[in-house]
């Protein structure tokens, strides 16, 4: 299975490919996409939207995971992300992909184990999971690639668990 | 000029189109885009798109007004609104149409010429400005027309303006 993990914004959206295979995690591309300040929003928008199409039809994954919000954040910030997370959820929805979603507690725990671990550690993490000589950059790459393997976690319980419904 | 003025929103998406004819103003079409709740926001999104698309298609504006958000609601609000902002304002800059954003109080102030006006204030402006012969329903679509009037009216002043400039 292919996972695409997504960190959402604006001037930079972070994404991860991986494949699980069994148990074992393989990064497959992972990067950034990246938008000019002082461009308009709905140009903005439209870069984040073309260039998540490319991905989804150049690496063709199997799932989405996309990290929720920073509830702490505040608003013009959530308006801002929530406008940028609405046209890649729209790019991976149009392709027929499922989406989950993941608060960072969540990725925090799927990963260290501890929904309160410093974002150092997470990162550490990453790379460890996915055998990297280096913490990828920026930090939204990082990112990315964490929520994908929480994807990765949380999917093998979850036909774990669908497999013990069905016994 | 047509105006297609836009109230986001992900349950329902207020729209009005009308034509702004010298000094008059011509309601074209307006109406809501509605869509199921428990159905995934991600299939929500992609259904608030594709209606637009076919909305812009079918009534060619020449420009999009959308509404800004209100800056007191709270922040899961402005990350749901700011998400079908996104795939609104995708589907507008796909098109090549200019966007203008309005605030609620500026919608006020150039409908109502106040910016504390009530809704009911704004709402009966509405109808006097567009010949209306009742106060369209639900608010939304009172809403969409009102930031497609606000649009007109400082279009108007622009250009003024411009020629001024110009001279």
């Amino acid at each position: 299975m292919r996972i695409l993990g997504i960190d959402p914004g604006i001037a930079i959206v972070g994404f991860g490919f991986i494949d699980k295979q069994g148990h074992k995690l393989v990064p497959v591309q992972y990067g950034s996409i990246q938008t000019q300040a002082g461009t308009e929003d709905a140009l903005r928008l439209k870069q984040v939207y073309e260039a998540t199409v490319q991905l989804i039809e150049k690496y063709k994954p199997d799932a989405v995971a996309i990290e929720k919000l920073f509830f702490n954040r505040n608003v013009t910030t959530a308006l801002t992300v929530g406008q940028a997370r609405g046209v890649l959820m729209l790019a991976a929805v149009q392709q027929g992909l499922p989406i989950a979603e993941y608060t960072p507690l969540q990725v925090k725990q799927a990963i260290v184990g501890y929904g309160k671990a410093e974002k150092k550690q997470v990162q550490e993490m990453v790379k460890m999971f996915l055998h990297l000589s280096a913490v990828p950059k920026p930090d939204d790459v990082a990112d990315a690639l964490a929520v994908a393997i929480c994807h990765a976690h949380s999917s093998g319980l979850q036909q774990k668990l669908n497999g013990a419904y069905k016994r």
